[in-house]
């Protein structure tokens, strides 16, 4: 069973390019290293020293005894998807392979512009050369429950029956995407592939995933196959700066009161998600939705664990508040995505959030160089309102939590 | 009053200019001519001999006294965008500068990427443009009622309320398009001039126009002034087509059974729409959905309405059917979008199709030498399902309605 890994050099494709070959697959990874390009280029690095792709591969195969094959390219080249498309003829596509920051897509028009061509047109020609190299070929699509927000009614996954006027339907569930260019790019994506599998009767799974938290995995057997941990503003998220601040012994920082909702899942359970969604295609011509999370969260209840855990280690830490770079409202009152299909496909979350917490603060203890070299990084420098207002500091009007409290 | 009309080379666009100029408006048109170059790339040219826009602009002077401005370039490249902007600080910015053809977008991969690249870059360049240059500006951009399909319930102009597992809220009616990468650019700008006006206090009316029909407008007062008329199957509507081959004396050619319906407006009436979309723009920070149409038909009733007018003007022409090109339901049961803004704004269509017809074929029949010129181009060529094997012929399997009839 061959097994195509777009976006293999990432946070998530370099463990589940490594677990899929443990459990027996043949797997081809494919990368252009476009999200080690971006974090240099808003001056950050992975909190862990992840390795170069040929590095990891030399590792994996030293330590496993398995191989995986590894083809660079972009694919944004049509001729480089078709070619790799052809060469390996898989049976499945996981396909990674996209720009993953709102913040990133909220610097300017560049990066808007960037995110929204480089995710479309990536999965306009993976569509394209489906159809024409592996039309019976499963396409696992990583989406975004990002592709939803907090609505005052249950989320369904992908396809609800409606009633309206008087009469009844089975519609596409509305997607009003978070508030930026880069969750509104992964609607438009779930768009083309529906569109794809109803007119070339291509099979795919939109996999709608909540936010990923842990970096460790079975196979990181060695530092040489540790996987990426951003926790810069941009391309970190709230739970990773959370974690990287207090190890530094900074204040955790939450935008707004904090009262944002968000779906999580660890890596390790996601990663599961993945292999169930892969041994159970959908029918020929089936564009299937997972809502893919275990537990739901709001921001000051992550930073409450992490804080937690944090003073259990002796780390000292407090929960701080500051200025809402992005534009989002900031207390949910309800927030229900439904999630079944995994649970009915056999997925049972083996770690909670706060069980995950202290081995990621652990890890990370090991690298607080590396989070001190950055440290400047944590802080946002993006806001989705007055961009080009960048003197702004974050720190400047930052109060405690007590402060918040006597101003409500 | 300052109005930029982006795709001021169009079909609309033209016809637009001249409307808005003549009743006082300081028209400044933006084009690129990416149409007329797309045209002569399938191999084809408007039925009219349309002029270039620097004749156009010197006859519209000559016979109306009014001048319209006119910049070359392309919505893609944000230096232009920014620069005319910042040039003309416009109050209203009707964008029809976009890529509109479904066929065009079928052709392979690369016009896949281009249709959607197109639509969306330079949409997104339009939005960073007026957040910089003019936050206070009304775009009035053009969408489609193609961004939704013949739904078994009513479709809302925008949002709807809505009620589910016995919770309500207001939710976007989830857009479906039709079955094409250009009615999903079409989506995915929608998505974008939503989230633009929602972060960045934006205003604009996003008009789901229907079909349009007609290529005369009372400004057309000489041949030099006549705006585009496509009659080839790439860029063509059904209707244009059904006209083009009645002038020529050809059958008239359904796809598949013809019982798809389609919301049209003329011409005429599709300028007064925009006309009071600019006269009554949305408070700031107000996305606005208008469907934008007067009648609905079935492709087959066009084509009786087509062959009935050419009878009564003694063209000979018979319907038949030919393997429908598309991936398509044929036969609508309920189709009904509720379209009641524009007719609280005043709007009272002036023309009906069957009114407009007459006039069509008269037109049509005075260029019936370019009509032979491309006669070849009427018939389609591109295949939704298999593009690549182009060699089968529409003519092949064509039977006429008598023998479909005895078949069903």
């Amino acid at each position: 069973m061959r097994i195509l890994v777009l976006g293999a050099d990432g946070y998530i494709g370099f463990p589940l390019s490594m677990h899929l070959a443990n459990i027996g697959y043949d797997v081809v990874g494919v990368d252009n290293f476009l999200r080690r390009k971006c974090v240099a280029e808003v001056g950050s690095h992975s909190a862990t020293p992840i390795k170069s792709m040929s590095e990891r591969l030399k590792a994996f195969e030293q330590t496993s005894g398995k191989k995986i094959c590894f083809e660079y390219g972009d694919l944004m080249d049509y001729n480089f998807v078709d070619y790799v498309f052809n060469k390996y003829k898989p049976e499945t596509i996981v396909h990674l392979g996209e720009s993953t920051s709102a913040p990133f897509s909220m610097i300017d028009v560049d990066h808007a512009v960037l995110t929204q061509t480089n995710n479309l047109v990536g999965t306009l020609n993976v569509l394209h050369a489906m159809k024409k190299q592996v039309p019976h070929c499963h396409l696992v699509k990583l989406g975004s429950m990002g592709e939803y927000r907090d609505y005052n009614i249950d989320i369904p996954e992908g396809f609800f029956d409606i009633e309206y006027r008087g009469r009844q339907d089975t519609l596409l569930f509305p997607r009003q995407a978070l508030t930026d260019w880069y969750h509104w790019s992964k609607v438009y994506d779930s768009g083309n592939i529906m569109l794809a599998c109803e007119i070339w009767n291509l099979k795919s799974t939109d996999i709608m995933q909540g936010v990923v938290y842990g970096a460790r995995t079975d196979e990181m057997v060695n530092d040489n196959l540790l996987t990426r941990f951003d926790f810069d503003a941009v391309f970190g998220t709230a739970l990773n700066r959370f974690c990287a601040q207090a190890v530094l012994e900074h204040n955790l920082t939450l935008y707004g009161s904090g009262g944002q909702k968000r779906p999580v899942i660890s890596l390790r359970d996601a990663i599961q998600c993945f292999v169930l969604a892969i041994k159970n295609p959908p029918e020929k011509g089936e564009y299937r939705v997972f809502n893919q999370f275990d537990e739901i969260y709001t921001i000051s209840e992550m930073a409450e664990k992490v804080k937690k855990i944090a003073n259990k280690l002796e780390l000292n830490t407090e929960i701080k508040y500051c200025r809402n770079p992005r534009v989002e409202k900031e207390q949910v009152n309800y927030y229900n995505p439904i999630h079944e299909k995994l649970y009915q496909l056999g997925f049972r979350a083996t770690h909670s959030l706060e069980e995950e917490l202290e081995g990621m603060l652990t890890d990370l203890k090991k690298y607080k160089y590396r989070l001190i070299e950055k440290k400047d990084q944590i802080l946002p420098k993006v806001y989705w309102r007055d961009i080009d207002n960048a003197e702004y500091k974050c720190e400047d009007d930052m109060i405690d939590s007590h402060q918040l409290s006597a101003t409500l």
